[in-house]
């Protein structure tokens, strides 16, 4: 399979910084899309992927899933996108399109998995894909997104997984005016589950142990914040809400906000992967027929969806734009979740 | 208000044995029905009350919630019974009637709680209300269900607790043909959850840990047992099942199912009142968008709903008749798990 050698920032070790290395791209196949890139989110799985924070990471990791560039090649094949399109990539760069899953448009529950767009199984090249920390990604058009030509690229960039993540539960579990939406956690989650939910009529309160963030998440279009340590707010909204987000990342007791779920109400988590501790009581589950849940990204469609409800609602990411030479600081500054709300790499910085 | 005397079978306290005992009953008022009580089902929660075991038991305390028996008296504005009418009792006798859950026909989860058909505030008599072993009960019309006339009255019983408790979460999650539907544990819930599941239309699984119930199992309809311990036939129904009804009643490993259920599926627990030990891992319910939930009985109107439906497909408990003089003894058997499957009480038994 023919190749090109790209600029791109990665890492050869759990403990290594992130650096400049050059990595190798599929020539585009008939039916692949080449993107020049031109911004890229930062997520916390790319720092977590490239300390190995999860296990499994293979070396050189180059992380980024939040892409959005501007097409420059496309195979024979292709007919979403041309040369010079604005087009974007977010967590899957492929899945197997046959199974039960990918026929109903959730490539994110694959049954054989989905293929990452970092540290997945590359089906072309063999080792691993290499994320959007890079010049360009080549990528099956199938995988690739269509980008509202009114929103500002740069603050898109995180729709392609904060946005989607927090987009897909609200959509499964049918969000819409009247609902009663809570979020738990303001971050890069948080902030757009706020966003996303008051764009689809919900109303929509914070959950937050900081009470520094009311101002913010006002802004953001929160119409309540809870202070989630101040036991009277939390009982004065028990039995208030039909979906709860819960975007924290770390280990955190579930139980306080079952009450607050209406009856037939459910919690998805969406940021901790792990064991729930404290142990989650059944009692309050059974007496009031409420779930816990989880969700992970989206599918391809949903993800389209999504993009094209940001562009006729205007609604985008907050964001810091940094260089890629100043990604392992901004590394440093998300692990003190001192970010409002995601850092996006200017990747025109990796050509100087 | 006026009251009468019954005989009824009661304790005193929770380390006292059953015995006969004289209760006083309400005069029916215009909206009452007077019911002569033929047979009760005996329930787990009736040995849990009897021994308080959750706490909170006043005594005596008369058990019982699975009751069926003839009208032989009604007040001056019941228009759904007249005398004669076959008639039963579940688990609720009052409820607020105003809030959310009521004005859906969701009784069972009354914000300001349900009058339980036994220890529950006797909003008409004070103290604690007492439950079905008991000559006669007096409850307003609107919590008195109609029994379908071609059912055995005695195997009817039992679906006033064990069938609307899982009736109830295989409507609310859908079931129907072509569900995939699992069914953890074979006791008084489980094996109605397996003849309901089938009479929906369901393939119907049985989770169990004792081989020796695969051949009953089959009679009542499943259509396939797994040994839950054998960990290749547990692998061999990976990413199954719609839903997984836990009737289990003891603390359990809910993560052994979760593997099990198919995108979007849902455990629902039951049986189990208490922490999930060991905790619940988030990773399974966020990679396939899986629930777990709980679910407590079902509404009066769903209630009807099943006992038609019952009626309409004769289904009913399998059951083993008792006097009320044998209770304690049934007691002790029930906690060895030595009943297929409800032990009903022919209460003619008291008169003697």
């Amino acid at each position: 399979m023919q190749t090109f050698e790209v600029k791109a920032f990665g890492t050869e070790s759990a403990e290594s910084a992130l650096k400049q290395i050059n990595i190798k791209r599929r020539t585009a196949t008939p039916k692949d899309v080449e993107i020049d890139i031109l911004f890229c989110g930062v997520c916390h799985s790319d720092l977590h992927t490239a300390k190995n924070d999860w296990g499994g990471t293979v070396y050189p990791a180059v992380p980024g899933h939040e892409i959005v560039g501007r097409v420059t090649n496309v195979g024979s094949e292709v007919t979403k996108f041309k040369v010079g399109d604005m087009a974007a990539v977010g967590c899957i760069v492929d899945s197997c399109r046959t199974c039960e899953s990918c026929k109903k448009d959730l490539e994110q529950y694959c049954l054989p998995g989905f293929t990452g767009t970092y540290n997945g199984k590359d089906k072309h090249l063999g080792g691993r894909t290499y994320g959007g920390y890079s010049e360009k990604v080549v990528v099956d058009e199938h995988f690739v997104l269509k980008v509202p030509e009114n929103l500002d690229a740069a603050a898109t960039a995180p729709l392609l997984c904060a946005g989607i993540t927090t987009w897909s539960p609200l959509k499964h579990w049918n969000v819409g005016p009247g609902s009663k939406v809570a979020v738990v956690g303001l971050g890069g989650l948080g902030h757009m589950a706020i966003k996303l939910a008051k764009g689809l009529g919900a109303e929509v309160t914070l959950f937050s142990r900081s009470p520094e963030k009311e101002k913010d998440a006002k802004e953001l279009g929160a119409d309540g914040v809870v202070i989630s340590t101040d036991s009277a707010q939390m009982k004065a909204v028990s039995g208030q809400f039909d979906l709860i987000i819960d975007t924290v990342p770390y280990v955190h007791d579930v139980n306080e906000y079952v009450p607050t779920l209406g009856i037939n109400g459910t919690i998805v988590l969406v940021g901790y992967l792990g064991p729930l501790d404290p142990m989650l009581n059944s009692v309050p589950l059974i007496m009031g027929r409420k779930s816990v849940a989880g969700s992970v990204i989206g599918g391809i469609a949903e993800t389209q969806e999504m993009l094209d409800f940001c562009g006729e609602n205007n609604i985008v990411s907050e964001i810091e734009i940094i260089k890629i030479q100043d990604i392992n600081e901004a590394y440093e500054r998300m692990l003190k979740s001192d970010v409002r709300y995601r850092f996006v790499i200017d990747m025109t910085s990796l050509k100087n």
